[in-house]
C-alpha cells in the first residue's frame, strides 16, 4: 500500500477551488484510505487542510506556483504556464510519481497538456473525452464529448475500443455493449461519417448493438454509446439544459399558488431523490481516453463529493491495469478489445 | 375567401389517422373557418366526418387511395405510390388547387415527394426541416432536424435566411436574431463546418447574433438556431427523452410513498402547466423550406389539437406571401432577406 504512487490532484482546478477540492481529498483519505498529492500553492492548499482537522498521513502537498484559470486559452496556457498545477501533476504522472492525474479545471487546458506531456499511446490518433451517464440505474460511457469537433470514422471506432476496456477494467462490465449515436430510421442511416462508422464498428469485435437516438442516451441502453465530439458535447449541454429547464418551470409553476407550495414542499424528498439521478457528481469526472497516462476531468463545478468520487475512480482505474489495456488496443499491437 | 385555396389534410397520416386528423380539420374550419382539402380513401374520412355532426362548407374530401405507411421506405414510397394521400396533396399545391399541404405521415417520405413533385426554389440548394421549439416563453426555429445529415456551411446559411423569412412571415417577428449552435467557448471554436458557417453568418445581412450552446436550445435566447440535419436531430430527440426521463422519474419518485402521491395529486395542475410549455401540439407542425409550396410536417403522435394549430400556421403562411419571400432570398436574386 504505501509503495502505491497517490493520486495526484489539482487543489487549484474548478470553481470551488480550493476548499471543497482538499475537502473531497481529506474525505477521500480518510475513508477510502486514498493516497492524494495536492498539487497547487501551498500556503492556500495548508490554510484549507488546517481547517479539516489533523492532516491524514495519505496526503502530500506538491508545490506549484501558477493557477490557469478557467478562462484561459488552453493551448496556450498548457504551454507557457509551465509550474501550473495542471503540468505540475501530469509531469508526476509522467514520471511515475503519480498513478493518475485528477482535476476539475480548465478542460481544453487540461487535454492540451496531458497530449502535450504525456504523449498519445502509441497507435491512438486522437484522445478522447468521456461523461459518464448517471443518469439511468445503469452506468454508460457517452464519448466524445469535445475532445475532437472533426472526427474520422476510424476515430470512433477507437473512442469505441478504449471506451470499452475503461468500462471493464473500471467498472466491471463484462462485456460492454457499444452503440452508435445516429439519426432516424430511415433509408439513409445518418451522416456519411456516422454511416462509415457504423461498417467499422459492426466489422470489429467489439459487442456493437447498432444505432440508438438522442432520446436513449439517459436510458442506459448501452454501456457505451460513441459519436463526434462536436455532437457528443452538444447532447450533453442539452441534457443539461433539459434538465435545469425542467426543473426551473417545476419551481415556478410550484410557487403559482399557495397550496401548490405546501404540495411541493411535502414532496420535497421525491423531488430531491430523483434529482440525484441526475447528478453527475455521484460519478466524479469522466477519463481522458488515449493519452499515456491516466487522466480525470472533473465538471468545473465539482464539490467535494464529486472529487471524492473522482479519486476514488481514479485509483480503480490505476490498480486496474486499464492502461496497459488501451495500450493493447491501438491497431497493430496484435491483440484487439473484445471487450 | 371563397377564392382562396384550400389546405390540402393529409387524412391518413400519423398515429391517430384518420380519426384525430379530421377532428382537427373540423375544428380549424369551425372555428377558423379555415378551408381544409381532406386527402385520403375517401369512406373512411367520410365516416369520420359523420361522427363529428354536420360537415361544415369549408371541408372537401379530395380522393387518394393509396397510403404511405410510417414504416415506408421514403424514396421508394414516394415515386410508386402515385396516388397516395402524400402524393395527391403535393399534387394539388403544385397546380394552385391548394395553398398549403399539412402531414403528420411518414417525414421521409414527404421531404422526399415533396423535392420530387414541388422541386426545390431556384438557388436553394437543399431544402429544411425546422422544429418550432415552444419551450420557453417566446418561439424559436431550430433547424435542420434531419432533412440534411451532411451540411456545407453555405447550406446553414441558406437555412437561416429562410427560416428568418419564416419567422418574419408567419410568425411577426422583425428581425429575427440567429444563431448557430456551436460548442464550448474554447479557442478553437467547433468543427470545421461550424467555423466556417460562423464567417458566412458574421458576414451576411442576417441578424447574426453568434454562438450558442447545447443547453441554449430550450432558453429562447434565438428566434432561429441553425445547425446540421444530423445534430439537430439529435438535439430534438435528446431533448425529448430528457423530457419522458425525468417526468417518469418524478412519477416513481412521487409513487413511492402514499404521501408523497397525495402531494402529487395537488400539484397536478402545476405539472399540467408545466408539461404544457413542453408541448410541441401547441405550435401543430414546422415547415418544410426550400421546396416550391408550403408544407408542413407535423409531428407523428399529432392529435386533433396539434392539425388545428397546424392548419392554422399553415393557412397563415399561405397569405402571408412567405414562399415569395423564400424565393427572393436564393443567392443572384438580388435581394437578400436581412429579416
Amino acid at each position: 500500500m504505501t509503495d502505491e504512487p497517490p493520486i495526484a490532484l489539482d487543489a487549484m482546478g474548478g470553481d470551488n477551488a480550493p476548499t471543497e477540492i482538499v475537502a473531497g481529498a481529506v474525505r477521500a483519505a480518510k475513508e477510502l484510505g486514498v493516497r492524494v498529492a495536492l498539487v497547487g500553492q501551498p500556503e492556500e492548499i495548508v490554510a484549507c487542510l488546517a481547517r479539516r482537522g489533523p492532516k491524514p498521513d495519505t496526503i502530500t502537498v506538491v508545490p506549484a506556483s501558477e493557477v490557469i484559470e478557467m478562462d484561459d486559452k488552453p493551448a496556450q496556457a498548457a504551454r507557457h504556464k509551465k509550474d501550473s498545477s495542471i503540468v505540475v501533476g501530469l509531469r508526476m504522472v509522467k514520471q511515475g510519481e503519480a498513478g493518475a492525474f485528477v482535476s476539475a479545471g480548465n478542460t481544453g487546458a487540461i487535454m492540451a497538456a496531458a497530449i502535450m506531456y504525456l504523449g498519445r499511446i502509441k497507435g491512438i490518433e486522437r484522445p478522447t473525452l468521456v461523461a459518464l451517464m448517471p443518469l439511468s440505474g445503469k452506468l454508460t460511457a457517452f464519448l466524445d464529448v469535445g475532445a475532437n469537433a472533426d472526427c474520422k470514422p476510424n476515430y470512433l471506432l477507437q473512442f469505441a475500443g478504449m471506451a470499452s476496456a475503461y468500462m471493464r477494467h473500471v467498472w466491471d462490465v463484462e462485456r460492454p455493449k457499444v452503440a452508435l449515436l445516429n439519426i432516424g430510421e430511415e433509408e439513409a442511416k445518418g451522416s456519411t461519417l456516422a454511416q462509415e462508422a457504423y461498417e467499422l464498428l459492426a466489422g470489429s469485435d467489439l459487442n456493437f448493438i447498432g444505432n440508438v437516438e438522442g432520446g436513449d442516451v439517459p436510458t442506459g441502453i448501452a454501456d457505451v454509446i460513441v459519436t463526434d465530439g462536436f455532437t457528443g458535447n452538444v447532447v450533453i449541454k442539452t441534457m443539461e439544459g433539459m434538465a435545469d429547464f425542467i426543473m426551473g418551470q417545476l419551481r415556478v409553476a410550484i410557487k403559482s399558488r399557495p397550496w401548490y407550495a405546501a404540495a411541493g414542499l411535502a414532496l420535497m424528498p421525491a423531488f430531491n431523490q430523483m434529482r440525484k439521478k441526475l447528478d453527475y457528481r455521484e460519478y466524479g469526472a469522466g477519463p481522458l481516453l488515449g493519452v499515456n497516462g491516466l487522466v480525470f476531468i472533473g465538471h468545473g463545478r465539482s464539490d467535494a463529493r464529486a472529487i471524492y468520487s473522482a479519486l476514488r475512480v481514479a485509483r480503480e482505474a490505476a490498480q486496474s491495469g486499464m492502461l496497459e489495456a488501451l495500450r493493447e488496443i491501438a491497431p497493430g499491437r496484435g491483440k484487439g478489445e473484445a471487450g
